[in-house]
């Protein structure tokens, strides 16, 4: 089994801006841990702040993987281009948020993916992914 | 460790109405799966059409359990008592939503819960009650 | 034939307050009227102030008549579990009110039960509920 | 005693288009069925696409008959002349309509007629009209 | 000088209908009183519940009179098409309300006119009217 | 019969800025018109910047004069507190505006006087106070 | 003179739970502080996490005693039924907060209670309750 | 091939008022350019300021030709009845525009039409009929 | 203990205007009944219609007093100076109304003053005034 | 003549993927009949997901080509760049759509495009492609 | 060169209310600082919490000197009179705020000058005002 | 003193379009003149179309300089994601605007990165800069 991770703006900040908020872990380090953790899957990593370049992923992880788990960070809120991307393709995508965006600003409450992923997991800090994965590998 | 699951109306007609949308197992069945695959974890059950019963479950279920599962359906959208009961206890409590709430009626975009609670899964059919357990056993 | 008549919060209040409002009938005279008026129908009533309450009838009720007659007042506008356990139910539900809600203040203008109720009957007094059955009996 | 059955914009095309949505009984069919059910009432009927004309015919209708059925169609949700019409009467006005609006368009959702009509009957069919008729007859 | 004068829906039932608000004059009597007291002044008149006869009678007093005296009476508040007639001739148009509309419902207090007419002339009874002769005939 | 004329913010600036939009003359110059033209009415003129004491002077007006032409200027959209004093006294207020600030921005479409003024005039440049003067002195 | 303390959801838990905001005492304790206070009077008290319930004491309460002190917590921002009930019974009632809601959340800001209510007391901490003995007992 | 074109309120006076905004060129001038251009195709042309004659001509059409352009001009924006028309007909529609609606007010923004229609040609002056039969006549 | 108590706009009207709606005492003799009934405090009042001057006043009662009662009337709908000033200065200040503002129009449920003030007393007539000094003299 | 054709995000995916939605021809064969077509005019392709990418292209074809066809897709509706970079420059700027936007999600409705493009063709397939370059050849 | 400042409602309190928020320093003592480093420029100087009273200077202001330095305070948000003052005057006013007005509440988002300002400065502390000066001074 | 001037879209057009709006200097002649006028500060100097490349270019300003001019263009008022690097790194960002936004369209009136830039200026044409650099230099 294949699963992409694909990550938005700001997240390879992650472990180094913003402890207090987002944790003292790079999601390098992290990754490695999921790696781990679960022999069985094929992961691929992919990070981009550029939205174009994020909609060109998730095409691609569209042919060759399993499933996608999708962290748009700030471009959740304003990206239609990458809901359209998620909707073209057919592999399952789940949106995995780190922090729980609904108790930020009122602009973090709307998202364009929501209604296009099949499944939403909102502020179990990097364990999202993990819990992405459990998903995705339920038979 | 102890957790408790907290269903809100309708749930109790969950595979016997709309099992096109819903599914064909009730809760009963799925719910002894799920004391099946985690012997190590005290679970219990509570469903309620009333508001305010289950905001009194709440409350009792933050005194004596070491997290909630809680689906509150309908009151999720409308419920500002139910989010006070979360808000009010200690223990971790996670929004669990069966079907993708996001991609149904606008009414049903609003939360009530997710600003108060630590985490939230929503989409995974019933599954998304295991993702919650998984979520709440990581030490 | 067999015809469920269901009325939410303060409609107990009938005949007793308001008249000037709600005329002066109590809702258990009336119903002798129309248990009067139609000998070949079975009907039952149910009042209840408690959302719960009304949303655990409306399910039963599902199961075992041909129709219901749903005055749901003032949790009309605010219930999206009722709207649910319509939605949920196989039988015929009747939406009605005895004053003219759109006339009255704004937020009695919204209902969560149109959309899912099978037809209306809005502002004819208590004449509203005999409406609702001639709409039910009609081959 | 005289009713006036007012019909608003496109209601010409019943039973000739879109049969699946509105059914394949002309409303001049139907009319003679209601003429045959209540012959004690005289009846009249009127159709016209434009909202002036709808407003003449109201504004006669209240001249001369004791009720008028009016099924605005469009113009319910845009016509405050239609509602002004309505209002300047004194014989009651029944706002009918076939359709559940209320589960349909949002801009159906709001009507000018609601609040100066005596009563709504909403989405029975062509039944709408009959139970109008039995709403008006009443003692 | 030539003044044309011409009024919306429902204002042929002045002095017939709901005379507690609108007075009991009939506009044509109110019309012989400003005739008489303006002699150097030709009026006429034109009445319509017709959204596109007012249209069609503005268009024609753009050719041939000096001033326009509207009281489009319910248009005024959804017509975008008499607010482009207005907009399309060159003679000064003047609205025209009878009522203070704005110390009515709110969807009366929006005019497609009042951004394209000369002046406005609101609350005054009848004498509204004489108001805007007033106005018109300012050297 | 004694007219009070009350004027807002910036009006003393009449005839000494933006000419192309007020025009060239001052308020001081037209109102000296105004009393010529109209020898049997006693006027007296007021103009402030100050929101408060436009509420004085309109309060005490209320006392010892027949009428007000009230100009609010800018605070017509603002001030809750002269609606007030306008309703508070028993003499007949009329809203008079130089410009059609119903053709100007968003902001200026609202205003606090309109639903408590007898009527209002707006758009016909200084000429408006002559139309309010009109209004007031019809028997 | 006889007085109902009628309090809603989650009040139960005061003094239990979050007492940086909601204080340290329970409500039981602080009621016989008030009983102490104004032996001259007879309190009864009342708490429920449940909607209807409130109604239903609401309506009873309306038939005993002679004035209630409403503090319905959560249900005061979304319960079109209490507000009906406190309309339909003739005994004053007096909505009381502990906490100063219009410096908390938005949704907290909206009260289906105070239009029907005959005065507001909010912020002052369980001295509100007093305030609102006191607001009762004056003649 | 038949195609119908269908012109709303105001068109009438293209090429004799404000041709600076809408071209100095008649519309029955420029149908006849129309009309050479296309021999093969057999053209008719209806312009009425009357809401419900367009209806009725909308309608009609749907019998006998095979696809319509309809500049409903005034009435794209407020016009849920001939919405329905179009809706209810089973010949093509497409809507057309002289001008460039979106940057003009804001009501004319949004078109009753536009989710009816086949398709949408804005802002071409009236070269957006031509591109309108292209649109049509492609096999 | 000093109380300094200071009234918006329009409340100098009290008991002599629109007595059906505010009473017939004037303010000035409610303040001797409440210095009686407080011997032990020292009052100070203060009444303006000008926003800034109430600025002033609460800036200066925020240096020599132990508390305000603050009617702001008008002002509390759309003043952020006068919330700015009370936020700014120590003593606690209570928001005061005669009427239940709640129960008015629209623009009166706003407050800007409820957020920064201490607390909050509507809808008692004068003796709003009393229970704030209540609220005040609570050790 | 030359004729730039720029589409924006996903459109890459045109003919493989959502057939159903979007036909089954990519559009590099497309461009390849349109090219064969009007061999007189020189055209040029080119698509990116990038937002950035697109506002780069449309300056370029700004300075060298007479005309662009855009296809913002999915940026149309969030991109105040690319309209900024259609107002900067004089070539004009024809908006197409393929589907027609306004029958599909809400979102999709607003265009930042259409108050700064010469024209706008929308919902007639590739086919509005053609039309696009039938209004830029037109003299 | 002649610069006015002229500051709004409560600035006065600077440095004597709120140190933590809005710094130590009166703003007299700025003022001096201001003037010892701009010896070539006359600076005056004017305070006051009465929005006429500030729209009384703006207007002196501009008959006498070169520029404004404007810190409206409260009034920014909710004040038409002082725009329209600034908007009447012909020296550049430029808008001046001490914090970041946009991190605070909702209500201080908006703002009734910055249309009618020459430029704005926002958030540098009492450096918003050298800011101003600088920006003023260039040639 | 280093300081990094990020620009956004379409400011690479500055001076080659648009000059009656913008000016007709490039930004790199301006940036010159900055350089010259302040040579104790290392200037740099960076400007994209792409949103997620302005993104990565603040995080890596935000590790080696001492402040940031940010003038984010078009994607101020869309970019959750340029905001979100904004708040990520430490070094003051200064929000920058040539023109005055809030005097255009609406949607250029909000700002995603108000909240978290240090300070803001808007209107003084090229000079913005030259006051940022003056507001970031200030010891």
């Amino acid at each position: 089994m294949k699963i992409a991770i694909i990550n938005g703006p700001n997240l390879n900040l992650l472990g180094l801006r913003e402890p207090g908020f987002y944790g003292k872990q790079t999601f390098e380090e992290y990754f490695q841990v999921l790696v781990n953790d679960y022999p069985e899957i094929s992961f691929d990593y992919f990070q981009s702040n550029i939205e174009g370049a994020l909609i060109d992923q998730i095409q691609k992880a569209g042919f060759y993987c399993d499933g996608i788990l999708l962290n748009a960070a700030a471009y959740t809120h304003t990206s239609v281009g990458i809901g359209d991307a998620v909707k073209a393709i057919d592999v399952p995508v789940i949106e995995v948020h780190i922090t729980n965006t609904f108790s930020r600003e009122d602009f973090r409450h709307k998202s364009y993916l929501t209604p296009v992923a099949k499944g939403i997991i909102v502020g179990f800090g990097l364990d999202s992914y993990r819990l992405g994965v459990e998903a995705l590998i339920k038979p």
